[in-house]
């Protein structure tokens, strides 16, 4: 069962993912939450703020736990599992939801918000560099791959809400995946 | 001499673009284009959402200039005057500004809005997919690469916008060039 913290972290999320940060209502996130009047306080004594700031992280570490740590895996197969990451969200929510991370960054009102979205993409793309090497791409080449992965799949993903399709989301995907799996072969060569 | 109207539509796209959409305040926009208390229901009949109509309008536009027309211009040049647009914004701003339909979209309170930001992206990859193929890119390709750059661009804003730092944008630009000028090669082979 998750908690009441737990459930309220994951409501607001998702309400940032879909809403952007202004629109994120706190009262809709309690209720969606199922959580008794008062939890705000209760379970995060710094308000509004330090909420947002667990929601962002939470959205932070599936991303990371997406990518993976089985050592062998090819770049190629990591780069799919980031991708198909984003590609269910947008199923998911048919084309409401996006990147919690990202709509805090454009929003955000406080410079404490903007170090802490710093953070979790620099968490990414560490965390999708070294999948990548490991997964064949050259030590050199991946930290810059896992850039232009992580950059291109959060534009992707505004492509896709605005014309709310998949098309331009899986014409990016390939061409990702084509590039990954070109410099996967040549670090392998 | 800009018109009151232009100034408004370009302090209303600068806003969108700085501060997301709801915190666009209105009446900043009609200060900071130095247009009377009035001019909004003057010059914009249908208020505030009009004038975001008109000022992502503006700001689709003016990324279709800077993808330029010049028939014979290499691919890699396009792509490369298309990441400068982006690089120009993020340091004429100090890392404070990105892109208003970005920031409208995913934040969008009415399907007009999404709808006019789905219309703006497909004009952008329309037009850049026609100068990439104009430019040795296989007519094959050249929507997906495209839609890729664009994706790239948008998301490496946000990245470069979180971190303060031009450093994730000129990685993820030197990945895109890099890829371009490959398929601009093949396309030429």
């Amino acid at each position: 069962m998750d908690s009441v913290r737990q459930r309220m972290v994951r409501e607001a999320a998702r309400a940032l993912a879909t809403l952007g940060l202004q629109r994120t209502s706190f009262t809709e996130v309690l209720k969606a939450a199922n959580a008794p009047r008062g939890s705000l306080y209760h379970h995060f004594p710094g308000g509004k703020d330090e909420l947002v700031l667990a929601a962002i992280d939470a959205a932070g570490a599936f991303a990371l736990q997406g990518m993976g740590d089985s050592a062998g895996r090819p770049a190629v197969e990591t780069a799919r599992a980031f991708i198909e990451l984003w590609r269910r969200i947008l199923i998911g929510s048919d084309f409401g939801s996006g990147c919690a991370i990202a709509a805090v960054t454009v929003a955000a009102e406080t410079p404490e918000l903007l170090d802490r979205t710093a953070k979790l993409f620099q968490s990414w793309r560490a965390r999708l560099a070294s999948r990548l090497a490991a997964g064949g791409v050259s030590e050199a080449r991946a930290p810059a791959l896992a850039a232009m992965l992580i950059s291109a799949c959060e534009g992707a993903v505004i492509l896709a809400r605005a014309e709310r399709s998949l098309e331009p989301f899986d014409a990016v995907a390939a061409e990702l995946l084509g590039v990954i799996a070109a410099s996967q072969a040549e670090g392998a060569a």
